[in-house]
């Protein structure tokens, strides 16, 4: 087995061999920019965890791994055009440093590069490799339409919020560490188990990833506390202050976040009050706790010795005990 | 050996087969739209009747030219968007009746919706279909690029022009064709020259495209000659002027495709005047025979009897002899 760091640098290496001069360079140039912007390398980690803890070969999940970080980074990168994102991981996004079209079309290329990138999985593997990719990557497209539906609907329920991160965070880190078990040829049974884990994992990620932008430090990127808030997202956060409140409490709320001024930070401390007032912190960590215990039941079951769930606890603890 | 219209009924029973309720329907309803708008089916056709000349079976053909189908309709999508185009096939563009966000994120879902079509291809053959289709695919943004490069550089070369009507047309033409050798297991020359056909064809298809949009049948679609004079379209026609034509008549066309009024068809008249002064649809015709000559030379070495050549050379014909 080898540390995060370890897989994280093998990551880092196969980024830097694939990316360098093409043409036409407006194309090329924001796909690099894009690759070696940096961001946590999760996904890629996840796929090569996965395998080595399966006694799976690295080599071969090494670019399975890279095809999944740079789907991922492609979503972002069209992500940003849809929400006119201007700042990721603290560097303008390609929308704000070039175009629209610009990000459109390197997105697009960055796609195809994704698959390209799988196709370089073991030849008898593609098949099983590809349907999970498929499923996951249209789940993701589905679970971001849902996150634009929900910017014009005053009426998100909770369960539906939880739909759609699950769609739009959660599967795809599942896939991740399905895919890496895949590459193993551990068994079918293992590989569904690990990717129940990565999937109840990444709902407590995403959680935590609300949780954060309301509460976390503000040091990291300097990116400042509530833009969440500011942006009128919709996050668990909201949906649970909304389902505690009073009715004075839902009111203010609701006027809160019908303000379009984005730069308010009045408002986020109103916010803020309020959260605090109903103990969302504690709520969502509450909801945290609920899938961290979903990820180590699912964890009991997966046929792997006591050193190597050890790996994923601290993998999942990781993942909760973060600031950024 | 079945027919053209044999070919594209089956290809509008394979879409009718995959489209339906599916949500969320904001996602779905323009990916529904777009696949059901119709179009000539060209990319399909090519690949079912590749397979069948080499004998293949056409029900393997089947999803891999839905794919490619779903890929060209996907890049059509963000295209008009990029474009910012109201009018596709006499219909509004998924940009126009719904809006940008929408057009991105249901082509996005539409390129992993190609991807999975093909996923349905015999498995032995995944990874040699997969690799032309990312090939191509990556040279259609390519094109799409050094297409939208084209709109500000004011001294573009006709080999550039060349080459990007190559990346962005011709190659996927060609890449249809091979698919359906490929899934017809027919030797690697074969498969490789039926490429170079449809490459060389598809070249004279772009040029066509060019002609009939200054000179073609106004009825069709109720579509306006002059769209590509209107839009200040650099084509292959609008080049050759500027080589040939006098240094009053370059600097006449330069000042008319300076004019931003997309409307004025008294600068389509002026700019066709120029065009039939300097015999443009004769000088783009002769390029055009050049490449269906190229055509026919790769023929020549395809290992076919007479009869299928006999197709493929109605084929070529019928593409260049089109109104629409």
């Amino acid at each position: 087995m080898q540390t995060f760091e370890e897989y994280q640098s093998l990551i880092q290496s196969v980024i830097e061999k694939e990316i360098g001069h093409r043409e036409p360079v407006e194309l090329y140039d924001p796909i690099n920019y894009t690759l070696t912007m940096g961001g946590k390398r999760l996904r890629p980690l996840l796929t090569l965890l996965s395998c080595d803890i399966f006694d799976g070969n690295l080599q071969d999940a090494l670019y399975p791994a890279l095809g999944l970080e740079t789907f991922h980074n492609f979503t972002l990168l069209h992500d940003d055009i849809m929400d006119q994102a201007p700042i990721r991981r603290g560097l303008p996004t390609v929308y704000k440093k070039w175009d629209a079209n610009h990000a459109i079309l390197s997105g697009d290329t960055m796609m195809v590069m994704a698959y390209d990138f799988i196709l370089n999985s073991p030849k008898d593997l593609l098949f099983d490799i590809f349907t999970i990719f498929n499923k996951v990557g249209r789940e993701v497209c589905e679970g971001q339409q849902y996150d634009m539906n929900f910017e014009t609907n005053n009426n998100v329920k909770l369960d539906e919020y939880l739909k759609m991160i699950h769609l739009k965070t959660a599967v795809l880190l599942g896939g991740s560490m399905q895919v890496g078990a895949i590459v193993a040829r551990t068994t079918k049974k293992n590989s569904q188990l690990i990717y129940n884990f990565g999937e109840s994992v990444g709902m407590a990620f995403q959680l935590q990833d609300d949780l954060l932008d309301a509460f976390g430090n503000e040091d990291v990127f300097g990116k400042k506390n509530g833009g969440d808030i500011r942006a009128n997202k919709k996050t668990y956060l909201y949906l649970k202050a909304m389902e505690l409140g009073s009715t004075q409490q839902q009111s203010e709320l609701k006027k809160l976040f019908d303000i379009q001024n984005g730069q308010d930070d009045d408002k986020v401390k109103k916010v803020l009050n309020i959260f605090n007032d109903l103990n969302i912190e504690a709520e969502t960590q509450t909801l945290m706790d609920h899938y961290y215990d979903k990820a180590m039941k699912t964890l009991e079951e997966i046929n792997l010795n006591q050193e190597k769930k050890a790996i994923l606890v601290k993998l999942a603890e990781s993942l909760m005990n973060r600031d950024n």
